[in-house]
């Protein structure tokens, strides 16, 4: 069984009856995990956080939007969080067993029924859209709620599922696939903030480091330290080990020792355990070496 | 729900119905998982690899002991492999959700219902036994099935559990706990197999190094280079990337690199999470951030 985790965005973050009437909407779908939710006032936005197979997270989407399409009206919500939908922004993420691939084709399924149901236009994001333009959700979501109907009138802008023009209620939904963030954080033995700022700069894509990590540096007032606080896009591509090594590298030209490091929230166990694999040198390991891996594989004998 | 493997070795490897009796014993038990087992001629002998939740494991093992006694018998029962009882030996071991001390009272509570049911004595050993000099499987294990009664006799090796005289056909078992074993070698880019050797007897317990650590050093004759092959018998107090370190420490004063390692079979996934824990220099990380066991746990939102 494959394990996908799914995490919708909505714009509704301050009637917390609304906001219960989602979530009830989502633990009614059989075989859907609801792990997590919260709320944000000052954005009106909860973000919803729910696991499962592929077609049961199907359901929990398509439900969500039942739920939500007649109890949030963009014409009046406000919030300091852009928004263009309703239900604004749905991201699947592969957990377990599972490729990219099979999240893109998700994405697709869904975002059709989505359009085909409500007459909810949708745009893809990341990696299930194939358009360089429309991959970032910022560029997706620039002018909000309130420009849409002008931005999709371009050409550039008509959407991968549904109608060429906003809901009137629940604008436009952008849906994706991406794998999961990893929140990591590398702390300096120094106070010397330029510092943090210098390696965050060298590692970072933007600034001409590595592909999949976002940083700045940070002072950590309390502590007397500085610290590289990291977004880490893409452990496959960009794995841990490889930043950890590039940012102790980077420290020891300024004559600064790497402290620690943390890892905030969650992170997939494929990341750590491939960061074993480079310190031990391992040859040949397979992900079914894994003594967990193979308790819960479906052959037993 | 804690996950327990339980490894029972059995005195039957030639007959194949018998062992399949015996498997089937086992597969009949509810909420058990079977999943491997494997027979040798040579040495008479089949393990069975099975895991599950305590209760369940102690009647898999009640049923494979019901099933055995009548079929085994270790008056005319030969091979290679030592053996003291038909169902020769049970550990088990802790996987996840489960600490050492919980698998214990699960071994105590088998042994003593297998006594009572069975009037087979139980020996326990390993992390069961409070006894040093009963410990080790191979010191309660000498003298075999054929010295039983005369082992007995003497006061030092009356058994934790049942009568002080072995079961007529089925001898005695030995029941415990251990951590689960990880077979780990580290392959030097050389081929003087002196080097490896010299290695092996620097890291091994028995010759004054790490504690849980068994080593030898051998020559990959196809390939022209030497390993050293361990078993790491507790990876929680003799940590995988300390090995690795003490090994390639070792190797250095020879001026030889390692070339790789390799793990074979199963590794548990603390085993190498705890690796990149030290490498990342992690503070404060907690089991559960990691993802999959978040979305293993039962507590859902």
């Amino acid at each position: 069984m494959a394990v996908i985790e799914c995490v919708p965005n909505v714009s509704e973050g301050r009637r917390a009856d609304v906001v219960e009437a989602l979530v009830n909407a989502i633990r009614r779908v059989p075989d859907v995990r609801l792990l997590d939710y919260s709320s944000d006032s000052a954005h009106n936005r909860s973000v919803i956080t729910m696991a499962g197979d592929a077609a049961p997270l199907k359901d929990a989407v398509l439900a969500l939007f039942d739920a939500a399409i007649p109890a949030i009206d963009l014409r009046t919500q406000t919030g300091e969080h852009p928004r263009l939908g309703a239900v604004d922004v749905v991201p699947f993420i592969p957990i377990e067993g599972v490729k990219m691939e099979a999240c893109v084709a998700l994405v697709k399924e869904t975002a059709a029924e989505v359009a085909r149901r409500f007459q909810v236009p949708v745009y893809l994001y990341e990696e299930a859209s194939s358009n360089p333009a429309r991959k970032n959700l910022e560029d997706i979501r620039r002018g909000e709620f309130e420009g849409l109907a002008t931005k999709m009138s371009a050409p550039e802008w008509t959407p991968d599922y549904g109608p060429s023009t906003p809901h009137p209620r629940a604008g436009a939904s952008v849906i994706g696939a991406r794998m999961p963030l990893i929140a990591y954080n590398i702390n300096l033995a120094t106070d010397r903030l330029d510092v943090a700022k210098k390696i965050a700069a060298a590692i970072r894509q933007s600034s001409g480091g590595l592909r999949f990590v976002k940083a700045m540096g940070v002072k950590l007032e309390e502590r007397g330290i500085v610290q590289v606080s990291m977004n880490l896009t893409n452990y496959e591509k960009t794995p841990m080990f490889r930043v950890f090594e590039a940012v102790r590298r980077e420290a020891e030209r300024y004559g600064v020792n790497v402290l620690e490091s943390e890892i905030v929230g969650l992170v997939p166990a494929a990341a750590l355990i491939g960061t074993a694999e480079y310190l031990l040198q391992l040859q040949g390991f397979k992900p079914n070496q894994v003594l967990e891996t193979r308790l819960r594989a479906k052959d037993g004998t």
